[in-house]
This record gives structure tokens, C-alpha cells and sequence, in this order.
């Protein structure tokens, strides 16, 4: 039976997880489970400096931020980021005493997440069969490019996104696809690793019984795009691709601004009204082209360009006040420096500020964890570890190493 | 104490979730909720024709798929995918006995989920508040535009996009900014949203206390935003866009073939010996301009001409093998009609083939739950329900109404 405690905890408070990923997927599932409480122990290669995202730059150190590594304190602004409130420790998987030394720890761990090409943690014998037969109750998670058992090659997020096909959900007809610079190939798979590692161990809390989980960047991806009926669209002949604008939806796109872009969505005959009266052209109501729906898709192109030519010589802001004074949805176009900074995303901590493990704050943004819970203490607030920072103190109390154990591995370069 | 079984179950197995979600986000989060096997009742407005998902255009109906309604049988794509494994029932909640009926359902759930606009559910008198006051621990998601409290207006998908700076993050330099038609602004939230709702359970299994989960569709876009290092880099001088080359990374970036487009990442030394090899060109790995990563960047521009000019003169096919006999990550750039039918996808049931509850199987794809269990009975099985098609039943079952007071709900129209 629950007891009741009315002290927010942390949702994960009291769960151990071995983390032995890399990169960006990997880590980023990783981040969102400490961020929840649970006790992250990264797991990295003191032979090749541990995970490959420390060797990013920029880097940031006593001199604040630099492209190249100046002094012992530098840590990549990734890790700084990808890092938090984890805890590092070393151990060379490819060891037999490493991959032993791995076992011990997995032994007394509920959650183990990892992110190698697939098939390669079976290969080191570290894989879901290796720990299960130590910890029938783990749970295993994996994110890999194309899923277990499926192709090994390289996953890098452009080979996912233009797999996926959402290179061709942006830009304008007829012109080449567009790569998104947000990683969604990459960051899609760690939200579904959480979701299935969290589904599990609910599970497992009922049925004692423990699993692996298995997620793929590109299935991740394809599925998320498969939400929107792209497919049936163009079995009934819509067009898939627009641009920036969607004619069906007219008035809909991103229009010009004196100073910038704004974006607008007018789809029903209210806001449409709105999108008039803001213009100052209320009698446009009355125009025949623009008085239904049917009719402004009709003449989506004229009532863009007017809409454009009001916009463009005005700026953005004001544009979208006049909008947004109509009840019409309307936004300035941000880059992602003024978004990071939006005061309510700062205030919600949705977004935060990195700290760095030596010199505190450093005025770079990064994620928090984004989910407001009224009852539960989440929230990344320790820096994250230097490499192998909790080597020693994780063997002897996660692992039950002797201290001489440890030395031994020391000595040996496992650790 | 957990008993072992070792049938695979449904993770969420027993869980009953109330939803009161319309359109995207909502649904697409106790769609996933569904997948994993929660009981997931849909709570419809029988005054305004339930979800407005419902009335999207294409429908599926006897003859297929049609642009308009055309035959009673019809259900919008959106539906048919948003709805599966779902119940609905029908409730007037702006009418008192609609919302006594809500509140009387809501003690027996373990979760509610709701996406109206910040503020609205507390309005109608079925917010957190008001349902924890009937079920103290009661795990209640919202899901808005700008989270609690936040500002109210409407969250279309674009405008969250214009506002998280993700539409910087695509497209040329110095063009204007590119909308995605995946809509990213509407469906990370409802993935964050699963992570918290899953986090909330773990924790009441521990402290038997509920809590408000809320979750912003601006603050999730951005948050993920932030985890990739556009900050820093803008910081130390680095372009944040740069359409669909990364000049730091060359070769790197979408090119032309005979027949379409191809993406390839090649960073490394080794990576660019192997396009080299690949395009019958090895002498340029002699080529000063190209022999180390810092010289391939410095002259980018050559180097990504060379490559297009290689790949424009054959089929993206014959391209792409010759890049993966070399060991070189490349891949052909796919529409979603392509992306969605790929076998491993398909396979791994990330991506399926939606049913209509009379017609069966449709031809036209939709999401399944993108993630694989080795031990969890996990799937999107049962097609939609049609609009209030199990009213009577939830009522009865779950809010304990007798059949008379369903039949006056039923005669007043509140059902």
C-alpha cells in the first residue's frame, strides 16, 4: 500500500540508471530521467576520453566560451548541457574486467539505456540477454538508428530525416527537400525511449518482471511524421508540400515584416474578418473572392499578396498586435537566440541556463525539463560530472568493489 | 509485493484515463496512453459533432476516400488515426449535468488529460482543482499553448513553430524562415506530456499522492530546441543556419541526382576519403584543399560543387550504394508516401495501416506506438469509435449511473 507523503519528491527518486550512451539520442533520454530523480551513472571509455559529445566545441572555460579547448577546466558546451545531474564514472567496456566490472554495476541497477549501433552491446556482451541473465527484473532500453536487428550503419540525423520523408514536409513545391537544423532525427527517439522505459517499469512494478525495450531513430521519426494524413492527402490529390503557406488554410503563411517575418493563421471566416479589419480593408469582407472559405482558398494567391503588402510595411510587431487585436493567432517569426530567452519559457525553466562545474553560471542556454509538475520535485540542477569524477565512489557502493579491486582496475587502465 | 507473470501484459493495464483532449496534441499523447493499454475514454460535445477532428477532411467511407461526408459510415483520416483503442462518450460539460456526470466519471479515473486553452477547464468547473476534489489522487495533464497560466490564445501549430525559433533553424541564409510541415509545434508537447503523466504514476505508486502535470506546446518545441548548441555557437560566431550544408562539417548536405535528391554526411577523414573513392575521384584525397577536416571546411564550397556535379549525372540509387560500399553515411531523401512504406518501418509497426470500424482495412497509413517490447502486449488494435458509441456502457460502468438517469441526460441532450 502507498503511503501518503505530501513532501514533493522526485518521480524517479531511489531508481539507478546505467547509462552507456553517447552523442545526442542517447543522452538526451538519459538527461530527462535524472532531470525526473532517478540516479544516472554514465558509463564512459576512459581509453577514447569518454562520450564523443565532450569533444564538441564551442567549450566553455575560465575565459567563457572557445571554439578550441584553452584550459583543464574546459568542458564542452554539449556536456554541459547533456551532462546534468549525472554522475560519470570510467570503464573500458572492451575489457574482459571492464565488461565483468559493468555486470557487478547492472547487477544492482533497474534501468540500463544505451545507444550503440545495433547488435554492438550483444557483441561486447553487454546486451539485454547478458544483463538479464544477472537482473531478470532490468529494464533494458535501446535507441538505435534503425532499430534492433535492423541496419548498423552509421545514424547520423540528416541520413534519418531524409529517410523519413519530413525533408519533403518543408519548403516550396518543386524546390529541393530541406534539412531541418533542429536534430528531430536524432531528439524523437529519447522521447519514446523515456515513454517506454517509464511504461515498463510501470509494468514490471505490477508483474515483477523486466524487459527490453527498443526504439529506432527512423521508426521514431516516420511515425511522428504519420500522425499528419500526409499520405491520405495525396491519395485524394492534395498537395503534401506548400511552402510556407497552406492554400486550403488561406489566409495561412509567414508573411513579410519591415523589420522580420511574422506568422498568421486565418483559416475560419471569423479570423479571416479579423485578418481584414487588422488590414484596415474590412470592406474586403464584402469582396466576392474572400467572403467563404471555398472562395479564399479559391484566391489564396491574391489574398496573400495583399496580405503580404500590408504586412511589409509596417513592423513585425506592430503587425501582430493590429492581429491579435482582431483575436486573430498571429506571431512574430523568432530566431532561436530571442526564443531561448522568451520570458515565460525562462520562468516555466523550460529553457535554462547551463552552469558549468567550476566557474557556475555561463549565459548559455539549454534545456530543462520541460513539464510542470505541482506535486514533484524535477529539475536539472547539478553541473554535469567531469570524466570519471564518480568512479570510485560508484564501484564500492553501486558495484561492491574492494577498494583494492578498484586500484587493481585503475592500474590496469580499465578505469 | 509484485507477482511474476510471464504473459505479456499491457503496461498500463487497468489505468483509466478520462480524455478531454480535441484535435492534435491532446489526442496524439492518450492515443499513445491507449497503445499502451489504458482504458481511455473520449469525452465528446454531442451540441458541436464531438472532436473537432472528426470534421478534418479526407473522410474514409464506402467508397474510400472522399474530400467531403458523403455516406453515414464516414470518419475523417484524423479520426480513424487519432481514435484507435479509444471509447467515446458523448457529455455536454458546459451543461451543469454534464459536468456532474464528468465529475462523477472522474472519480473513478486515474487520469485526466485535457488540451483546452490555458484557464478554460478551470472555467467549466472540471479543472485540477475541482476533480482532485472528488479523487485526491488523481494525476490530471493539461496540455496548452503556453502552459498554465500562461497567455490563452490559440496554439496553432505555426505559431508555436514561428515562436521556438525553429523556423531559423532551416533553410537558407538570408531567406525568409521556413514553416515545417510536420507539425512540430503540435506534437512534442503531447510526448512530454506522456513522460509526465507516466512520471506522476511511477511517483503515486510511491507517495500515493496525485498532482497536476502541465506541459507547453511553445516551452516543449523550445526546450528540445535548446538541447542542440545554437546558443553558444551564435555566441562564439558560429552560424546558427545554414540551410542544408553544414560548411563545418563538410562534405555534408543534400545533392542532386539524376532522379532526386541524396543526403551524405562525411565529417571525418575517413568518411571523405570514402565519397572521394566512391565518386572514382582518390587523387583528390592527395588534393591539398581536401586533406584535412580543418582544409575541407576552409573550402567547402569546391568541395560540395564536386560532389553534386558527381551525383547529379546518375540515379540517387546508384549514388547512395556507391557512397555505402565506401563505408560513407548517404541515403536517398524520400517523400512521406515513400518514407511510410518502408518495409523496416512497416515491420516494426512504428508505421501501420489504419481501419474503419465497418469498412476494415483502408490503405492509408497512420502512427503506431514507435516503440518495441520484448515483453508488452503494445499495439493500436481496435479502430475508432464513432461518436458517443459507448456512452451508455461508461456511464453505467464507470460513473455508476442507473439506466434512468442515462435516459434523462439522454432526453436532455447533455448526452
Amino acid at each position: 500500500m502507498p503511503h501518503t507523503d505530501r513532501t514533493p519528491g522526485r518521480p524517479l527518486a531511489g531508481t539507478v540508471v546505467l547509462d552507456l550512451t553517447t552523442a545526442l539520442a542517447g543522452p538526451y533520454a538519459t538527461l530527462l530521467l535524472a532531470g525526473l530523480g532517478a540516479t544516472v551513472v554514465k558509463v564512459e571509455n576512459p581509453a577514447t576520453g569518454g562520450d564523443s559529445a565532450r569533444n564538441n566545441s564551442p567549450y566553455y572555460g575560465r575565459d567563457g566560451l572557445n571554439m578550441a579547448r584553452v584550459d583543464d577546466t574546459d568542458m564542452s558546451v554539449s556536456m554541459m548541457g547533456r551532462g546534468r545531474n549525472k554522475k560519470s564514472i570510467t570503464l573500458n567496456l572492451k575489457d574482459p574486467r571492464g565488461r565483468a566490472t559493468f555486470l557487478r554495476l547492472a547487477r544492482n541497477a533497474d534501468i540500463v539505456v544505451e545507444n550503440y549501433a545495433a547488435g554492438t552491446a550483444d557483441r561486447l556482451g553487454i546486451g539485454y540477454e547478458d544483463v538479464r541473465a544477472v537482473n531478470p527484473t532490468v529494464i533494458y532500453t535501446s535507441i538505435s538508428g534503425f532499430g534492433a536487428g535492423g541496419g548498423s550503419g552509421k545514424a547520423m540525423d540528416s541520413i534519418i530525416q531524409a529517410l523519413s520523408g519530413v525533408m519533403y514536409t518543408a519548403g516550396e513545391p518543386g524546390t529541393e527537400p530541406v534539412r531541418i537544423g533542429l536534430p528531430v532525427g536524432d531528439l524523437l527517439a529519447p522521447l519514446y525511449a523515456v515513454i517506454g522505459t517509464l511504461a515498463a517499469k510501470t509494468q514490471r512494478d505490477q508483474d515483477g518482471v523486466g524487459q527490453h525495450v527498443d526504439v529506432s531513430m527512423l521508426g521514431a521519426l516516420t511515425s511522428l511524421l504519420s500522425t499528419e494524413p500526409f499520405d491520405a492527402h495525396e491519395q485524394v490529390g492534395l498537395p503534401v508540400r506548400t511552402g510556407n503557406e497552406v492554400p486550403r488554410l488561406a489566409p495561412f503563411g509567414i508573411f513579410p515584416a519591415k523589420d522580420g517575418f511574422l506568422a498568421l493563421c486565418g483559416p475560419t471566416d471569423t479570423f479571416a474578418r479579423g485578418v481584414f479589419r487588422a488590414m484596415g480593408r474590412p470592406d474586403l469582407i464584402e469582396d466576392e473572392r474572400f467572403a467563404t472559405r471555398d472562395q479564399r482558398v479559391h484566391h489564396a494567391s491574391a489574398l496573400h499578396e495583399m496580405v503580404g503588402a500590408w504586412s511589409q510595411s509596417r513592423p513585425r510587431a506592430e503587425a501582430v498586435a493590429a492581429l491579435a487585436a482582431q483575436g486573430v493567432p498571429a506571431a512574430e517569426v523568432l530566431t532561436p537566440a530571442d526564443a531561448l530567452r522568451n520570458p515565460d519559457v525562462r520562468r516555466r525553466e523550460e529553457v535554462v541556463e547551463l552552469g558549468h562545474p567550476e566557474h557556475g553560471s555561463t549565459g548559455v542556454m539549454g534545456p530543462g525539463v520541460p513539464i510542470r509538475f505541482s506535486h514533484a520535485d524535477v529539475r536539472l540542477d547539478r553541473p554535469a560530472p567531469h570524466l570519471g569524477e564518480h568512479t570510485g565512489e560508484l564501484l564500492a557502493d553501486l558495484g561492491g568493489l574492494s577498494g583494492e579491486e578498484i586500484a587493481e582496475l585503475r592500474q590496469a587502465g580499465v578505469i
